[in-house]
């Protein structure tokens, strides 16, 4: 299938092209660089180095054989999206083209500004382009785990049979998401909800959890496929920073009680879950949601894993949370569709943990420590 | 209390003003008169004149002595938002300033872009100005019953309570909106929702009915004090743009079987409505959410008393549907909030439509037939 990639370049977008381009399908990559353009503005970098796209794509072509077209540019130039559609005339299109981190939605206005308006409107932008030009291109959008938060009832996956005063409907999950990132995939959920109601576009929306790894079956074969590893506090998640933290002797700062649970993946699982999704499509009008997610974790119960693993003194250290969220609550989350489809997941294991102890090891040279702390907080400065 | 109305030029913005003013509050309203545009833009008009912000305000203090502080200005610019709360220092803020019509929403990429970056935007900018500068001051958002859509359950006050699978959660009501405008309003929802959780806003989200009726208590005062009325298909909405069908001796035009139905409500209770909300403010921290219509009708049912009630012929032609809707459904609102603040409706009568033909038969020159007829299609041309 003839595969397009929008954030190809990221954490994620970069290790699925490779995984698609290697299972056979024709890939093409889009992205604005604009993940890069945060590092520069935060002080912040990968924890492994990365080369820049152009390096990344001749690499794999190398090695491989295989063609990855790059387009440079923005998903909010209509135009740009319309050309690279026309052009490329893709069969699906994987979107991890969005601003990704909550805390940098919450650093201030002028960042939930930019969060919402670059995503909800590069989106739009795609769903148009789509319906203009090919309505049948299956479009996978990733959204997250973020945007249920923790409800006192079961998550289903994105559907909710509701039975009120006799009568019953199926609706929208409701949502109750936890920063202006997480807000901002809720409101692209429900534009291409819309979308597949009014056009018939095909819609698979994958609510991921947190990921976590940095290797994967194809980045490893040559240290010019490593995707970035993110261990700063703005866009490093729970998971991966814990590792560098214990690698690097510091403590591992856990927001408040950790007894906050979240869905959590290896980045193994995340790129198969879209190789799955794109294979299997979502049928016309369909608007279809899995839960992209294979373990549910504590923050704390995550600290005890890698200070178990560890091979040496492991600190946790209780900050005051930064964020406004629920330290206890219920969490049940049903995620079988991706299952169903064929995934076998990797499971949460010392094994992983010690691998990525060894990446951090090689890099720690490179790690700014003072990043590693919240500096964004939820709640207004008085 | 000292009020600003956001939108206060416009439609319903106008009224409210005069309306809380007249009831002895101080008032200011902003407006971008963006409004005004896009009858430049569709070369369409006001069924009755309207004067400009300025003559409004002034004729205003002619008649009453009561002082109306315009603004004009965007709520886009974040740096006037803080400068205008700052100045004006307002106990509530009523929030009109947002694109308004479905139809525009729809016209095409551009304005689907247009109607959810203005409004989100716009919204997301008030947010913060209100959390930084007085995080006590209430929000009086308008929303629309159009974020609901048509759900096979009773439509409950913005808040549901879910049981599923033996347990239970008070969630956000599910919501399935018909354009690309009335999803805007379910991000505004969402948005605020996450605000009164963070920060502490009070926010009131008015779920507001369809609007019919051109004159308030303070509006006949003086022509120069009359808000517009629309009849074209882009902005009308549906029994006004019958009634001056009636009078025109021009079919009503129905859109498909008319079986479509819909929560109205008279200009008078609207006004009313939102004094009320005002006078008796949200929690701190509290969203709260009522359901601002009287009465539900189907639109072949309002075609039927408009017919019933003009004292002449009246055809009633039924359009292929240009919108994507259902035309059969449930629909059952439960709207006691407002009624419980002590709202006395004033429900559709003859009397009412009478006075619409009067209003209209006055202004018939003004209209031009063309812009009756819809020319904007949810589904897009092949």
């Amino acid at each position: 299938m003839r595969v397009l990639v929008l954030g190809g370049d990221g954490y994620l977008g970069w290790p699925t092209a490779l995984h698609l381009s290697d299972r056979g399908h024709e890939l093409a990559v889009l992205d604005n660089l604009a993940r890069r353009g945060y590092d520069r503005e935060l002080g912040v970098q990968s924890l492994v180095p990365i080369e820049d796209l152009e390096t990344r794509v001749a690499a794999w072509q190398e090695l491989s054989g295989q063609v990855i077209t790059p387009y440079l540019g923005d998903l909010l130039d209509a135009d740009f999206v319309h050309r690279v559609l026309a052009e490329f005339r893709p069969e699906a299109i994987v979107h991890f083209a969005e601003q990704r981190a909550a805390p940098y939605s919450m650093i201030d206005r002028a960042h939930a500004v930019y969060t919402q308006q670059n995503n909800v409107i590069g989106t739009l932008n795609l769903m148009y382009a789509v319906a203009e030009t090919n309505p049948d291109v299956h479009i996978v959008k990733l959204g997250t785990m973020g945007e249920y938060g923790t409800p006192n009832i079961d998550i289903e996956e994105g559907w909710l049979e509701v039975t009120h005063n006799g009568r019953t409907d199926r609706m929208l999950y409701p949502k109750k998401p936890g920063s202006f990132y997480h807000l901002s995939k809720v409101h692209d959920s429900h534009n291409l909800e819309f979308g597949c109601r009014i056009w018939g576009l095909r819609v698979t929306d994958l609510n991921q959890g947190v990921v976590y790894g940095q290797q994967t079956e194809q980045t490893v074969q040559d240290p010019r496929l490593a995707t970035r590893f993110d261990y700063d506090a703005v866009f490093g998640t729970v998971l991966n920073r814990f590792v560098i933290q214990a690698v690097l002797g510091e403590p591992l700062t856990v927001y408040g009680s950790g007894g906050q649970t979240r869905g959590f993946l290896d980045i193994r699982d995340t790129v198969e879950c879209i190789r799955l999704a794109v294979e299997n499509p979502a049928e016309q009008g369909e608007f279809r949601v899995f839960n992209q997610m294979t373990e549910s974790y504590s923050v704390s119960r995550l600290a005890e894993l890698v200070a178990a693993a560890f091979p040496g003194p492991v600190q946790v250290d209780h900050l005051e949370n930064p964020r406004v969220e629920q330290a206890e609550h219920y969490y049940n989350v049903k995620h079988t569709g991706l299952v169903e489809l064929g995934l076998q997941p990797h499971l949460l294991s010392d094994t992983l943990i010690e691998s990525m102890f060894d990446i951090v090891a090689l890099n720690k040279d490179r790690v700014d420590p003072s990043a590693l702390l919240p500096t964004v907080r939820w709640k207004l400065k008085p």
